[in-house]
């Protein structure tokens, strides 16, 4: 059985907890928090803390907590020499202090809070500075029912920035949507469906290959239409910017 | 049952032969294409013609061509008065020949050749210009298993605009996370989980409450070192007009 000590109780820890609640290799001893109002709901299934002092001794100290405190927490842990991870995808391994071994666990996912997590839809990326402890962080990542892959600095830092693409850019490219929509009177709901369609084309076939449209079609005509429709400037200058991307992927000339 | 000559030959009309030919209130008694030989491969379930001349007489004339010929071709139909649809998101209704009773069914969604359509996944968007021809309509999206939409003019060109937003430039969103992560040999296939987890969760949320990330949270740390990252200098104005965008959405200042 792995002990782990979790410390902080946003979306990352709670889902944490409740992922490694359900396995049976992992056993989360303690749950740390600033603030033990956050973790009191879990004091029935759980030793929970908010002193640093108390912490039990544990093969792994899992730090989910935000990107701006990992270095001071990993500073103010009251031991070495111990196994040390954090579960952020901008922030440096070398953050952590010096004198822990040191880790990084990062789940390529978008936690909300209420939602139930399905780990195997959670790819964990581990990075590690010395080779001995990948396989330890590898099985508690496999005991999650998570997709593992290890990664070096580099790589998590192009994934995180490539999420913020796919993810809240995206998401904001629905919100437009939404927006250009409701103007009409029309509904966004007629788009839910292409939505899907969009994002499950491309877990088969390239974004390159799944690509379709005025744009790559160079279809003029269209295009102006467009553009002559928004009425939103910052909607139009993305509608451009956008439109001339898709060209330069697709060997076109510029808008 | 209702008798439906279709015409053209593209994804859309290849989709709705397939779809007509699964239910039993609707029956495709002819199928135009100006080149047979696209057709032809459907010869055996159904009578194929390349000569507007031969055309039979049915209840509802289907013309799923580009958009470029639909005026055109409503021209050349060697008849008048009878129910004549587009399948168009953004062409007028009024660029099919007045001659005919004239209507829109606008099916919203991304059509590939190779993958097989679930009709309940496609909205079906119906405009006409009289009010009597719409039940027929809406009885032959229904025979599809499509939910059905009545709109005008304006909510049509409205959700075409949306849907070059939330698919085309979406799927671009997707090449360029795949362009960044291969640039450090991360592998794209992380992300798939992500991406489609973002478009499932709006399916229930509004994008509004969705978005998540550096911009809505006004993290210029983040912000900062994900420019600094972005080499190629369109991703960079990508990044920053999307950043505005979202902190527009969500009352933050400019970059």
């Amino acid at each position: 059985m792995i002990s782990v000590v979790l410390l902080g109780a946003g979306n990352v820890a709670t889902h944490l907890f409740k992922g490694f609640d359900k396995t049976s290799e992992v056993s989360v001893i303690q749950w740390y928090n600033r603030s033990i109002h956050a973790i009191k709901p879990y004091a029935n299934s759980v030793d929970i803390t908010d002193d640093l002092n108390d912490l039990k001794d544990a093969d792994i100290y899992i730090l989910a907590v935000s990107d701006d405190v990992i270095s001071e927490v990993s500073k103010n842990l009251p031991f070495d020499d111990k196994l040390v991870v954090h579960t952020s995808g901008s922030v440096s391994v070398y953050d952590l202090d010096m004198k822990h071994k040191r880790g990084v666990l990062y789940p390529l996912q978008s936690f909300s809070k209420s939602a139930e997590m399905d780990f195997a839809n959670v790819p964990i990326c581990i990075e590690t500075i010395d080779k001995k402890s990948y396989p330890l962080l590898k099985k508690i990542a496999v005991s999650l029912g998570s997709p593992t892959k290890r990664i070096n600095s580099d790589q998590r830092r192009v994934l995180h920035l490539a999420a913020v693409f796919v993810n809240n850019f995206t998401n904001q490219l629905y919100r437009i949507g939404h927006e250009i929509t409701e103007s009409e009177g029309a509904e966004f709901d007629l788009l839910k469906p292409l939505i899907l369609e969009t994002a499950k084309k491309i877990q088969e076939m390239s974004p390159f290959k799944a690509q379709t449209g005025p744009a790559k079609r160079n279809d003029k005509k269209t295009i102006k239409k467009h553009l002559k429709q928004l009425e939103n400037e910052q909607h139009k200058a993305i509608y451009e910017l956008l439109t001339d991307s898709i060209k330069a992927t697709h060997g076109r000339k510029k808008l």
